[in-house]
């Protein structure tokens, strides 16, 4: 309703980044880059944004990096950069699945903290072994499930934090797209030929391209722990070698509630209609909420026994949580990117409290690479319980 | 678009009906009427309104019915109306569940069509006793899973079967409600007593009240046959006798397509913020549509690879399925009463065919006794699956 | 939320009704004769449903009227039907507006209660002089201005007269629809022919059409009496004799406000996409509400300084006003034909109150010749407003 | 559908930018930031952020300004600047209304490119003065008329001109927001302050801030020019010096149509439910569209005889006009920041090309002083034929 000024932080200097991964023609890069100047707390200076030599020359040329600082091996970037007196200190890996854990090893034991895209690996294996890497490292791990950057999905998890919902009974995470309805991997889709490639994405198809961050997203906002899940998957594309389309039930831990709460999950990249149709429903015993990925400034909300009222990015029934992650006033849509440079910027806010030998503000959250384990067992434990013909398999 | 005359029949003479349950305050006996009423084909001249006489009588007299007409016991209305001249033709049967079986028995074996309420009966047992009965009786048998009735649901069903959506891969299908959230059936209300008490409801508590009439829309839409599911029920309401919240997954049996289709099903009774939320989408190899009862004129179909559209009742985008069991122009919303009505409508146009000795227009269609043992056969396999820690159970 | 058993009255003796106009392919007399059916209070038993006797001999016997009680004039049938003993008590009449006036005429001066379609009349003078006619008679006039039949028009009409939006400020109406937006009138579109026709008609076409349906909710919900207006009417289609389009400008009357409210109404005939997109909005110093017909069971309530909220018919906001006329509890929609049927129910109420020699209950509305006289002004006012270049009429 | 890679130009060397105005707590230089950054064309390198010289250096130092930079001054700093080697390529002037043109002529005159928040000036004859101006200065002059930057803005716009909608008839703009409804202007709010006070925004109040925008759109996506207007204007808050809601009737130049064009406009700023209700909604004789601010994803489109479908940004149904302007897969929405990014970028597209002293692609699109001038000129015009009682007034 008011619109009293727009939020911007005055700025320390900004973070020297690089970059793995996002040469010409990627999708995330490109959003990664978008992301990280949002907000002005970050300078991409170095790349090693291809394994292709000419290509990663061309890309850096493109963003007008200095061709010194343009590599076509992030080994050697991690290497050199570290040793200079300006070298990055943050970098983002936006490579395939399959890399993240190579790539980000190299950065890490050297102190240079990882903004990695999701999934964190192509395996649970992986996955275990960058964490230990991470943990031992004294730098930074911020894995970008950007959905939690959306000010509404801070706002539903604030409410269901605070009590607004009464105990948790119900979660309903959806993630349906429509983009591989036909076998585009097999027509010359290079975003479709890797993820539906196991050697470069892992066992999951949409499951760890998308249902990871329905998973994600569901308990980033509920507050709760996955106990064990149900899984039915399909490729119905024919020849496509992982699935398309899953079907999950869910059992969360018992959280202080009369029961432990259930719910369900679907992922699918062959229903026509669908762009991005990621939403995630919480019931509780006072309340329930919706929340939809298209329409990222609205929250749905029925406290029982009353209206279904709207809480709108920026209007009156917005709290503190999404305050401080919102940037223009209510009325003026924020979209995909704003959410993702809040992920760039929250990661800004622990880097630049680390530099500072201070403590990171508690109301900074970004997802770690805890969240990328457990997205990652999430994804093998969908696949595992699928052969085993939907029989429960704990997390 | 264009407002060339509203839909209304020559009038047969009108079918004489009776009803057994339905008495003063109760919800369904009121919207039978009413739906009986809507397009002039029937008139109510008899009732068994309650089994306690005294209320009987007053709601007789509430209806404006002959008090010699008025019954206490349903047995003793079909043995006098079976021989009375002007006696029914037709029973609308609106009790609890429990009472299903044996009213409709007394009605059948006279030769007097029945129309009944959904689900068929409490227990998989007398439905197919019950199954049995009408086939040997000569009288038709039509459930009222009146959800079929709505136009926009008829379009649905027309598109696929006309394969506008190719082989049908998936089915969600979802009815939430929220009027259970509390144990409403401990402080008085008569609504909530029944559908939570075994003794009169069945196994099934929101599983037969309203997942009997999600699996039904999915059938009737998708043209798909259950194979079997996978459930997961819970009474989240201390002191529940029954489900109130079941997430179920199903898998349907192939139908000429390349791989079997997948769904899921939602019932609940505890998800604040939901009225009546029953929502149907499929989606198939060449397209995907989305159908919502709480806005039933509206019926969203994407074509793969074209925008979505917005196919309306009465509009240029709707068939001649729709065209059929529609009253009034477009932009004039028609509701549940209508839908309703077209039950009652469709039951009238096949009563009067077997009077008149003729065939039944192929185009009339209503829920029958199969799609009723059908319905409980779900609701059990559910209790069933559930019982075994989700373990697949064939239909 | 709850669904205690919805509403059925219990019935008096059916008032016995007949119709003037409404034969076979009419649109609008389909739609009365369901409206009077459904609530169970009339028995339609006369005819002039065609000035074509055979037209109308056939139209009778399709409605299953008596032979000796189907005419081909509505004099004759006003004359003979007077003299019977169960004769008819009200009468609908439904053909074009040139005609209502010499047919309520008939029936009014006979003690014949008379349920009129609108605009009342073709021209203000006949209007006037209905009123006079209607106002000596002693028989009840009753407008089918039937959108003020829907529930949450009745909620809003409660809530602006409560106070809940504070002191009204501006009033948003229109009415677009799109079905002559090409010259239907001149292809055999018997519908598009009359509304186009100045002789039927009368001086305003969309504007008498539609515009006086948009006019007559924004006063009904607001409470607010019309000062005065500016208009600017169009007549888009080449060889169209009326309006097809109107912009106007409203200026109401003051009513205890600080200052008198302002309002823009706009009618179109001419507006692809449009089916019936009948939509007022009222903003005061406390809040605001918005009410679309083709949504009906939605009311969005905004208090000032508060969420927007959804209020639905039978759900927890609504009040008593909408409460008298739901039948079917939330979650289930009521549409078009229950809120005309709402009229017929309230005439019904107002007839029998009088047969009884009771006073009305003052919880029942419905439009009068009044409200008639208003909108024929309204219509009026438009045409003489653009005639003089928008200029400022008073009503 | 396909998410081929995110759009992401090679640069060319950022273009050096000042910004006059937008220190602390301003609401439209944060946003003016942002969108300068996001596309990486603009480096902010100097500022006159307040003209409190304190306010302007903190100001400064919080954008991490070299101090040599921050100016109290925008004439000094225009000299200054003129003269360094490095100075300021363009400057961004986010003032209010009354110091624009002042402002803007010391840039412009020294060659310096100009972007200018709207309304373009607080009254008519500054506007043309700066029109003068900016036509003899050699520098470009953009006005950010941020909502033409939308993708589905283009795309309507786009359709429009490619004749999908046929020959225009009407056009329906209005913004509605509530956030002036009570008299915050009196008690501390500064943006209301000066958007309230004639001496800081000139004779329009609501129409001004925001019936510009209104207009603006309107024309820029049914390609048509006003030919006159009737308005009229409210001040419904006790005290308000200048109008807080506007009604306005549109007549529109032909434009080979059979008809002149005709349409309608509200402005408010005491409408409670709407935060930036932003709509335009066009209709021709081949089809329908509507476009909502708050949902800027999505372009409605009715093809007249053919269903409503949903065109999306990044969608199958978006041509090359928002194809260019768009840089995230469809499904993951862009906001009003990328909108106004959007203008920023084609402000750099266009300074660029004058550096290389090439023609600017006829593609790039931006609002100009013209449309600076109209939109003073329009408000004007309201505020001249409310004080006529809404009489006519030419453009």
């Amino acid at each position: 309703m008011a619109i009293e000024g727009s939020k911007e932080e005055g700025r320390a200097p900004r973070i020297r980044l690089g970059m793995v991964g996002g040469g010409a023609g990627a999708f995330i890069g490109a959003v990664h880059r978008m992301a990280a100047r949002l907000d002005d707390q970050f300078d991409l200076i170095a790349g090693a944004l291809s394994s292709t030599p000419e290509k990663a020359i061309a890309s850096g040329r493109d963003l007008g990096l200095d061709p010194s600082r343009t590599y076509s091996s992030y080994k050697e970037m991690a290497i050199r950069e570290a040793k200079l007196k300006n070298g990055i200190e943050a970098v983002s890996i936006v490579t395939p699945n399959h890399v993240h854990y190579d790539a980000a090893k190299e950065f890490l034991k050297r102190g240079i903290h990882v903004i990695c895209d999701k999934p964190l690996t192509s395996n649970l294996a992986d996955a275990k072994k960058l964490k230990k890497v991470a943990d031992e490292s004294g730098a930074l791990f911020i894995l970008t499930h950007n959905y939690t950057g959306y000010p509404m999905v801070r706002q539903a998890r604030e409410m269901v934090a605070d009590g607004a919902l009464g105990d948790i009974r119900i979660v309903q995470a959806e993630y349906p797209q429509d983009w591989l309805t036909e076998a585009v991997e097999q027509t010359g889709s290079k975003q479709a030929a890797w993820r539906t490639d196991p050697a470069q994405s892992g066992a999951g198809g949409s499951t760890g391209d998308i249902g990871t961050h329905a998973y994600n997203l569901a308990s980033f906002i509920s507050g709760l722990e996955l106990d064990s899940l149900a899984a039915d998957l399909d490729s119905f594309v024919e020849g496509r070698r992982l699935d398309d389309n899953a079907h999950v039930m869910l059992r969360f831990k018992a959280n202080g509630s009369e029961k432990p709460a259930k719910g369900m999950l679907w992922c699918s990249q062959v229903a026509p209609g669908h762009e991005n149709g990621l939403k995630v429903r919480v019931y509780g015993t006072k309340g329930g909420l919706e929340w939809v990925q298209a329409d990222p400034n609205y929250l749905w909300f029925t406290p029982f026994g009353g209206e279904k009222r709207l809480i709108t990015r920026g209007g009156v029934g917005a709290g503190a949580a999404a305050a401080r992650v919102t940037r223009v006033p209510s009325g003026h849509p924020e979209g995909y990117l704003e959410a993702f440079a809040t992920i760039y910027s929250e990661a800004a806010r622990a880097i630049n409290a680390r530099k500072a030998g201070e403590a990171v503000d508690p109301a900074v959250i970004y997802p770690t690479v805890d969240d990328g384990v457990k997205g990652v067992a999430f994804v093998e434990a969908c696949v595992a319980s699928s052969r085993k013909n939907g029989g429960w398999i704990k997390l």
